[in-house]
């Protein structure tokens, strides 16, 4: 397994473009496209907010589909709260997109993330349809990256090449967000597409499986979102045809994981106004489920998160949250280790001097928070951000 | 049922004070008594994080209990995560205070709130005793709300005065908290009095009724901490005996509510660094606590939290927020208000002009919020605050 660079332009048979459209008041991109001349296999991991906006409502409508020709994918406007008129609006623009394409409606998927329940400008985006087709371009292509962000202040890439069956099949995708990202996936949007033959149900749970171990163990500040969709496309270009009874479905499975993870971790390091990337580990519990409920209260702790901001070693914080998690554990038997200095040793700070070690590990972007509860043998990892000034500042100027 | 100014020392039978012992470093009072000669009845509602600091875990193997005399409390530091030698210092302190007193160390109770893990001062403690007790008095004493507070801005105090049987009696209390206060009033000591005599187990029954209509219904972070107190003491000072059985039993139980929902609403307008309260209705749902937790949801969502501080009508975020409550509702029907005006109806967005109408309600420091889900006919309400520059920097700034 290789990584490249690129994204999803780079996986062989799929086309993209990024343009603007006029949603976004400063004139940056906003609209793009995913398309496959083959119709591929596709699924979907959808947000579980019971206010779900009208594109994943659409989506999960169509998914799992063997005829997925494209995704129309706008930002600036989420088309959430939108009501009926939200979901007319796709039906039409997703009608106007495959009249142009001279394919069926249904092989036409769209999403949107942007601000919720101002109703989706339909006439730029249908007005811009066909200067967005003339952009489509094969190879390496970060405009369709560069449309789907909002706050996000970088684009998010990741590409792996495997060898399987003597060929080559290329993994490629490309994802938003960088505020609300959890537990689900919130405010993210994420397209992953290969030119392996996949089943749609095998795909299904492949998806599911990296989503668990990438864009479902991060967090920003706790929020999920209206309108987070991760989707996978598989359209065959390779003519290497994959399932879990193939030797090389687990290199496959690795290198989906391996492009989840790259674009979570590309989300959490863009996290709003967030100046460190903190993982938290959850070690010696009685039940991962127990681990993943410590480390999510940690992470999402603003205590905790303003601690970590001012790199104070102030780990009466870290363990005030883990109590709070409702989770059974021996207080008088934790540990916590920062980086590699063991700040509190069954449950009790080891003084001054070693907070004094500690504020130097924190003053760094990454930190690395170990809670060890000797109590079993599971453990659970998560991956968070600071809180500072600039979250605030960030998330009081979004409308404005 | 009149309520007067004053809070614990307005109880006749109780004697309380604040001094300075110098566990804060800004050499502002830091320890309090509260004293009654007549052994009062006492119970006592806890934190249920599972790390308790040592005056929680103390406290909890005394109440309930039919003999305390005296309560004491510092700040500055909350003796928790210190393991053995914090229980010993409670230990060793109550016992030198029981000698100076001439009661019983099982008579005394001793709280404690500031930074987790530093040891005890006692040596500040024991020393500052003979001056604390001398500075016992009957009567109006803002001292010991003074002693207990930390990041707080004001002192906490409540009481009333009920006519029962022909007599007075007095309920009176001191609370301190600001940050940290959910949901299960998480850095939080209060402590109330009463010179009615009732038994411990209804007692407890009374204070859990008033503490859930009151404390567990405000939030500031969503955090919980580790030394969270609600006290209540009666001595029977007023030769009146109450028992549920009793026809003025009803009127005790909202005097007890009174002054809890007082000092819980200090409390809420002491946030920290926050500018607004912010009342969260839920109505029609379900059931009670799905309508608890979208409220709490909404109540500790970042983003919305962030919004109020702007005075930014986006209501998506509250809407996002409730999605993701994980409670079930029909998010068609959803309508949202904010005081008198119907910004959302339906699920859709009632469009700018209501829009900038909110934003002008916005502006005031008290805001209610009500989502109605058309669902039931349950419904809950939770407190809380915005989200402000200063909040992060209170936090960023406690220990340094």
């Amino acid at each position: 397994m290789q990584e490249i660079s690129g994204g999803i332009g780079n996986v062989p048979g799929f086309k993209s473009a990024g343009i603007s459209c006029g949603i976004k008041k400063n004139g940056k991109k906003d609209l793009a496209l995913i398309y496959s001349e083959k119709p591929a296999a596709a699924a979907g991991i959808f947000t579980t907010s019971r206010v779900k906006a009208a594109p994943v409502l659409y989506c999960q409508g169509i998914l799992p589909s063997k005829q997925i020709h494209v995704v129309l994918i706008n930002s600036g406007n989420a088309n959430a709260c939108t009501g009926k008129q939200g979901m007319d609006n796709i039906l039409y623009l997703t009608e106007v997109l495959a009249g142009h394409l001279k394919v069926s409606d249904k092989t036409v998927l769209m999403c949107s993330t942007g601000v919720i329940g101002a109703p989706l400008p339909v006439d730029k985006i249908e007005t811009a349809i066909p200067a967005l087709l003339q952009n489509l371009k094969s190879g390496d292509n970060p405009a369709p990256a560069e449309a789907i962000i909002t706050t996000d202040l970088t684009i998010k890439q990741a590409a792996v090449r495997l060898n399987i069956q003597g060929r080559e099949i290329t993994i490629g995708g490309m994802a938003k967000g960088s505020g609300m990202i959890c537990p689900n996936m919130a405010t993210m949007l994420a397209f992953v597409a290969t030119d392996a033959q996949i089943k749609t149900g095998v795909m299904q749970d492949a998806l599911q499986a990296a989503a668990d171990k990438s864009f479902n163990r991060i967090t920003v500040d706790g929020d999920m979102s209206t309108n987070d969709t991760l989707l996978l496309l598989a359209n065959g270009a390779s003519q290497v045809t994959l399932s879990p009874a193939d030797p090389d479905w687990p290199l496959f499975c690795a290198g989906l994981d391996l492009v989840c993870e790259r674009l979570a971790q590309l989300i959490i390091r863009d996290g709003e106004g967030a100046t460190k990337v903190i993982e938290i580990r959850v070690e010696q519990a009685a039940s991962r489920e127990g681990a993943l409920r410590i480390a999510y209260q940690i992470a999402n702790s603003n205590l905790v998160k303003t601690a970590l901001f001012a790199a104070d070693a102030n780990w009466g914080r870290i363990m005030g949250a883990a109590g709070a998690a409702n989770v059974d554990f021996d207080q008088h038997k934790v540990d916590l280790w920062i980086g590699e200095i063991l700040l509190v040793e069954n449950g009790v700070g080891r003084g001054k001097e070693v907070e004094n070690q500690v504020h130097e590990i924190l003053k760094k972007a990454d930190v690395l928070i170990r809670v060890v509860l000797h109590q079993g043998d599971k453990q659970a990892t998560v991956w968070g951000n600071d809180l500072s000034y600039d979250y605030v500042r960030i998330n009081v100027d979004y409308r404005s």
